[in-house]
């Protein structure tokens, strides 16, 4: 089984004048890979953010405690990035999902994670992760990395 | 008495990799600057979107209905932009307010406007604009033009 | 023959804290249909916004001179955008293209229209739109509207 | 000596419909920080990101390596939002800025890192970062922190 990932095709929006990418939208992508993983895994989030699964709204929502980037090669306008959901380090009430970005040549263009704290949104604290997202985020690590 | 402005230093974040501001930023400049015009007349926004004056938040607010742009001079990273809020056309349910950005040397570099429709937000329904802001508005129009 | 369209799924960077989309986005919805029809037409822009056609870098580039828009109905979290390119006016030096934004009930959210400007980068001035251009957008004005 | 900050109120732009600040934006603030705390020291960034210092461009600029922020409490519309930056790791081809934002209150909001590689744009490498720079960043660390 491989990575999951998305492709995102880099526009005028995602760039600046240097005429590189603007470095904070590397995080962005990456959470929109995450997402799109969520989905797949028939999880999504609803219009304020609470998670919405089986059909019905959670109190629950991910926020994002943490996350980190590190650019191993620019990108430029109009080039595809493919954001792979790499793997996850699950943890009592949240967990850290590993990102890498490549190129259409497999060139990697950044690596980094999020972390993703369940909170329950009404006491607005963090809460135990549920047996369901373990369960998920742990089909993340068997995957093989894609050679 | 001047037409109220304010001003923005263009960042990499507004720009794009042809050198120029990427052009919807021109239009989010034009609401920051109405924001900052209602803030002076003792009207802030609530954090969902909710006008708050006189120590109470409403259950009114302004939607974004319309809003044009047309760009007069390229504008690029660093520049300093002088946004104006320059007139209103006061309607019914709505007030339609004319904008112009200049850079320092007071070339226009795009002029436009944007309409607000005010809301009932849990009717979410157009409502009869209020006299309070008939009058707040009517100022800008009072205002000569900054010769 | 249909309009082109692409579909937009609206991610959180989209939104803000009213819960509806950030307004300027609807522009750049438009314009990002627009780099997509294009693409399909065999033409793209370089990285530094330069047309790229026939396998050669051009002098020549479009930059947006106007844009207006219409919101019809809010558009939230996690819906899909199709953006129509709908028609278009072909001027002397420049485009008007039109544009419309649906979502899944093909309910309109949004209308508006760019200004596309044919300019020369070297001289930075507007030159005659070139008949191949001309026959490019002239397509647009044969679909049928998508009934 | 205090730490160098800047203001930034956040707008709607900042947040998403969560009610929270859009999370990559955290970084951006950094960044923007960082530019004024240059900008103070004599040094701007031209308007395809060398250097400017001693009224000459030079073929040198700051690339983003690398970057990483905790979000330690959210942040929401109209919130005033100080970006302080607090220290700097000198390294011989990079330097390593430390930030953190508080709220009026002076809560800690965030805080994080980027790295600035200093490289040659037209070898696009990486070169040792001259004796100003150090002397430029070492002043941070002189800084008491703000207590």
């Amino acid at each position: 089984m491989k990575n999951f990932s998305c492709v995102f095709r880099i526009g005028f929006q995602d760039t600046d004048s240097t005429g590189r990418v603007y470095f904070p939208n590397y995080v962005r992508w990456f959470d929109m890979a995450l997402i799109e993983f969520l989905r797949q895994n028939n999880i999504v989030f609803d219009q304020v953010g609470r998670l919405f699964m089986d059909g019905k709204t959670s109190n629950n929502s991910f926020v994002i405690g943490e996350y980190g980037c590190r650019i191993e090669k620019p990108s430029r306008y109009d080039e595809l990035v493919e954001a792979f959901v790499e793997s996850a380090e699950i943890r009592n009430k949240s967990v850290k999902v590993m990102f890498r970005l490549e190129n259409t040549e497999h060139e990697v263009l950044a690596k980094g994670f999020i972390t993703y704290v369940y909170i329950d949104t009404e006491q607005g604290r963090a809460e135990e992760l549920p047996e369901i997202f373990r369960k998920i985020f742990k089909t993340l690590n068997n995957s093989s990395p894609k050679t």
